[in-house]
């Protein structure tokens, strides 16, 4: 299964491949600092894993047109950059101790330098994209970076919320994860030279896969493997965090009174305490039990297959080239993505 | 005494005292955005004091020309926000509770959204600043993000080291402090039409007045009074922290063995038990005595009148203007400058 999905990574990533190692080695310039650890804290966080699908879809959001070749480059690794970015500071105020099966900077290096690498990392970021000379991608850039904080910002706000609403959702995933594939897309077709549209319709398309993988990742923390997932099912609902299948469950209510409510008895239980652990457990029992049995799970799946195909229309506008293949196959390649 | 430093402080921001009030809604204009508590976070960072003299010295410096009045009032609220971004994270990573008498935001809202903040208003300063649109003094100020976050990661990673050099000190105070001032000035200089010989000669001016802001912070909590510092005198020493006093004491090496040396003997003691803090207490008492009777104190402030001559004779090649004898008057009260 890892193979087949590798497989048609490389299929998609195939008309960028050689640039995508010209991505790597620009990011790689940051170790060359006279900053101590710096190169073992770089080559940690390039080291654990990541499919660069961000940066992809800058090079393969560029390749419609002729162009400067270096300037997608650069800003590929901007944005991959940023990426890597939040995930350290993410790691940091989640205290998580794993990422993708490997020791997160925080749990290596402790909290101090996690921020402060973080910090770094995000300003190595916006000044790479300064080398485009592109005002417009650079507002962008800076603009993304806002929205990615504030996605998080309103995440922690909203824990232990009951009475989130579907748009507020959309809005939070919107901000936290599509917000840089839009803006992946979005710079690439201008550095690429496209026209107003087709940047317009990279960027809807990217908006549609970003939000797509994110309910993916939220769906997986309910019904995945937690071997797999390196971390507990239901994780986020462990958190106080509402996702589309529990908050698909609080729009059914299908409990007798409000009392019942299965999420509101699972939120009481917050304490480290063995007995509070031991209430939660099996109140999140309930609460996944109760989405799987009222056929959530099938939900969820057909608004993911919405986005996909949305995606996949808004490519309608573009030119045929190897380009728009790899974006169409990456469309169908959400729908079974696993981590 | 207080007094008489605000007086001095306004007149010399007189000349630019109804565009500091702009730069000042310029960065309320942050808070009308659909983040839960974004208003109340912002309000208390900003009228948490601070004098705001990197944003005066954005103005100041473009005063020498005429030029578009919009861009350095943007550009000074951008350099304001980077260093209240700074001022977030760094009280987060060395666990301060006040900073200038209030609850930092880590202290009332946790680390958790204190690192999530000091993101979103990094970006918010990088996105202002795109407004300038100028690649230059975006480009600087991006480097100087990353200037600013490496200097904490070397002063970090350099802790407890009793063999740093004063050049090692000096690029280290540098990246954390004077590049910011550096920014500030040239900036302000490039969007407000200097020639460039003028635009490196404010920038001179400013790392000279930011080397000697961050020399002040030094000495203050050696000989400082504990009370106004806010925090214990020898905080830095406490937590691992060569400046320029202790330094000058380890290029001295007036004790008979290394074995001796007073310095090495504080860093043995790094615990929390009251027997390890006595012993810390006692060291460090041993340390600051021994800085004194040596009259490193003297020594300190003479490499601080220093850099202020040298700041002043930066501004020689400059027109005279109101800003000039500003600029001037400046050099002069950082000698003067207490908490």
């Amino acid at each position: 299964m890892v193979n087949e999905l590798e497989d048609r990574i490389g299929s998609i990533y195939a008309p960028v491949k050689g640039r995508l190692s010209l991505v790597e080695r620009r990011i790689r310039t940051l170790s060359s600092s006279n900053i101590p650890n710096m190169d073992t804290l770089l080559d940690h966080v390039l080291s654990s894993g990541g499919k660069r699908v961000r940066a992809a879809l800058t090079l393969l959001s560029s390749e419609f047109y002729t162009h400067d070749e270096d300037y997608p480059i650069i800003m590929a690794a901007a944005v991959e950059l940023l990426h890597l970015a939040t995930l350290i500071h993410d790691d940091t105020v989640d205290n998580s101790d794993m990422r993708r099966g490997k020791a997160t900077v925080s749990n290596l290096w402790g909290k101090h330098i996690a921020v402060l690498f973080g910090d770094y990392v995000f300003a190595a970021s916006a000044t790479f994209v300064c080398d485009t000379y592109n005002v417009r991608v650079i507002r962008r850039f800076s603009e993304t970076i806002m929205e990615l904080a504030s996605g998080e910002i309103i995440e922690y706000f909203n824990c232990y919320d009951p009475t989130q609403s579907r748009e507020a959702y959309n809005d939070r995933i919107y901000r936290k994860t599509a917000s840089l594939f839009c803006t992946a897309a979005e710079t690439g077709a201008i550095l690429g030279g496209a026209p107003e549209d087709q940047i317009q319709a990279l960027r809807s398309y990217a908006h549609n896969i970003g939000m797509a993988f994110q309910l993916v990742d939220d769906l997986l923390d309910i019904e995945g493997d937690a071997g797999e997932l390196g971390k507990p099912v239901g994780n986020d609902l462990l958190h106080g965090v509402l996702t589309l299948p529990s908050i698909m469950l609080l729009e059914r209510s299908p409990w007798k009174s409000p009392s019942d409510n299965p999420i509101e008895a699972l939120f009481k239980y917050r304490g480290d305490s063995l007995d509070e652990v031991n209430q939660r457990e099996e109140k999140l029992e309930c609460v996944l039990e109760m989405i799987t049995r009222l056929g959530i799970i099938d939900e969820c799946s057909e608004v993911i297959r919405g986005y996909c195909t949305r995606a996949n229309e808004c490519l309608a506008l573009l030119p045929r080239c190897p380009a728009y293949d790899s974006l169409s196959t990456l469309a169908s390649f959400m729908l079974d993505r696993t981590k």
